[in-house]
């Protein structure tokens, strides 16, 4: 797994068919990640058409990626097909709660991030759509997905047709704590962030954003107080309307 | 990564040590999955003292791997680092709802499944304790988790003492959907499933949990309803408690 040192998220593509037998393949091979109980409480609606990406793409702000490449993964979280299963088998399911969808979420993840290291290592080049939890009712509606199954994640794969710089990441010391949780200082922050807050592409970042500060990209742009509130309502009513609160 | 055609979980461990070199290595590499504006929302608390094993173990149904593994990794939703950050740069955080702790938590899961692939790609045996989410409090009170950060995943790690079969998995066919979801129907069920029940091994597991059916070693024995619903409160309890709801 070696590829995994030198990934970049890809959102170019190359004009060049991902076949369904290399698709297959992989996503047979990221069929062994455990689960709960070995349910596999998850699956994976392919979007290959130019009409389901046209669909699917609103739901992730119209970025090129989902239109522009061959192949758009929606994984959901799935406990419908269990349900399904102990219905018809004298069973009494009950898998409507919270804690079945966190049960599920995981399943799905893992499943989703083995299947990307898979990719990534046969030269396929991927990017996570973190848009899916933003407003799951559009993917809900497009998709036609029933009660039970909640979109968590999606992925566009396609040939890379870009090559970017690797991205820088915190100091493995910022994530790792022993023992017991040590909680942040103004000191450990300062230390943590130091080397991100000096590159020249994020001093950059900084600049063409019109903030003070780095963090400030984030939260003041990006990912505001507001924009997250407003889709937490959306979250909550998608995981009623799937039957999960 | 031909590891993943032949991974098991590994519940016994060998008595040598999980270096911390090794280890480091690891989680360092697995940093390179990709993170919601690159934020890397998670942090991971190492176990490796008898007394922080024994007192985790509760929170995990006291299964042997817990104090027997050499080292225990608790994986945390974590937007604090981040709000800290933000605080100390002038920035305006607002993460303390469901949307961001489902950022986190996605950050946390796809960062751990790559930690998993890359330790067994190594040789290391893993398992992955679905309990986390089943009692978390227990956790947080454990390893003194704070506000904005949230137990999510646990793994135990050490070198393999055993060599299980490969379990059983459900034919691709089962997890895939073209273009948009097609629901299960009784008769894909039954070629779903056909396969999965007709397994000595889950025949046996039919006979000593003394039903009927497998899906009711599953939902009547193992994953009730009754016990869903009583942790979703606890869930629920963990998610306000920590501010992300």
């Amino acid at each position: 797994m070696e590829s995994i040192k030198n990934r970049t998220s890809i959102r170019k593509y190359a004009e060049k068919e991902v076949s369904e037998e290399l698709l297959n393949r992989l996503l047979e091979e990221a069929e062994r990640t455990p689960t709960m109980g070995n349910l596999q409480l998850y699956s994976v609606v392919v979007t290959r058409s130019e009409e389901g990406k046209k669909a699917l793409a609103p739901a992730h702000f119209n970025q090129p990626m989902v239109t522009e490449a061959p192949v758009v993964l929606t994984i959901c979280a799935d406990y419908r097909r269990t349900t399904i299963w102990a219905e018809n088998r004298k069973g009494t399911p009950g898998y409507d709660n919270i804690l079945s969808f966190m049960n599920a979420a995981t399943d799905a993840l893992l499943f989703t991030q083995t299947f990307t290291n898979l990719a990534e290592e046969a030269g396929l080049g991927t990017c996570f759509l973190g848009t899916t939890v933003y407003m799951p009712k559009m993917i809900i509606d497009t998709l036609k997905l029933p009660k039970l199954v909640m979109p968590v994640a999606t992925l566009t794969i396609g040939w890379p047709a870009e090559h970017p710089a690797l991205s820088d990441r915190l100091p493995l010391r910022s994530i790792i704590h022993h023992e017991h949780f040590e909680d942040y200082t103004p000191e450990k922050i300062d230390d943590f962030y130091a080397e991100k807050e000096a590159l020249e592409e994020n001093k950059e970042f900084v600049r063409i954003n019109n903030v003070e500060t780095l963090a400030q990209v984030f939260t003041d742009i990006r990912y505001t107080k507001k924009d997250c509130e407003a889709m937490s309502v959306g979250v909550i009513e998608a995981l009623k309307q799937q039957g999960f609160i």
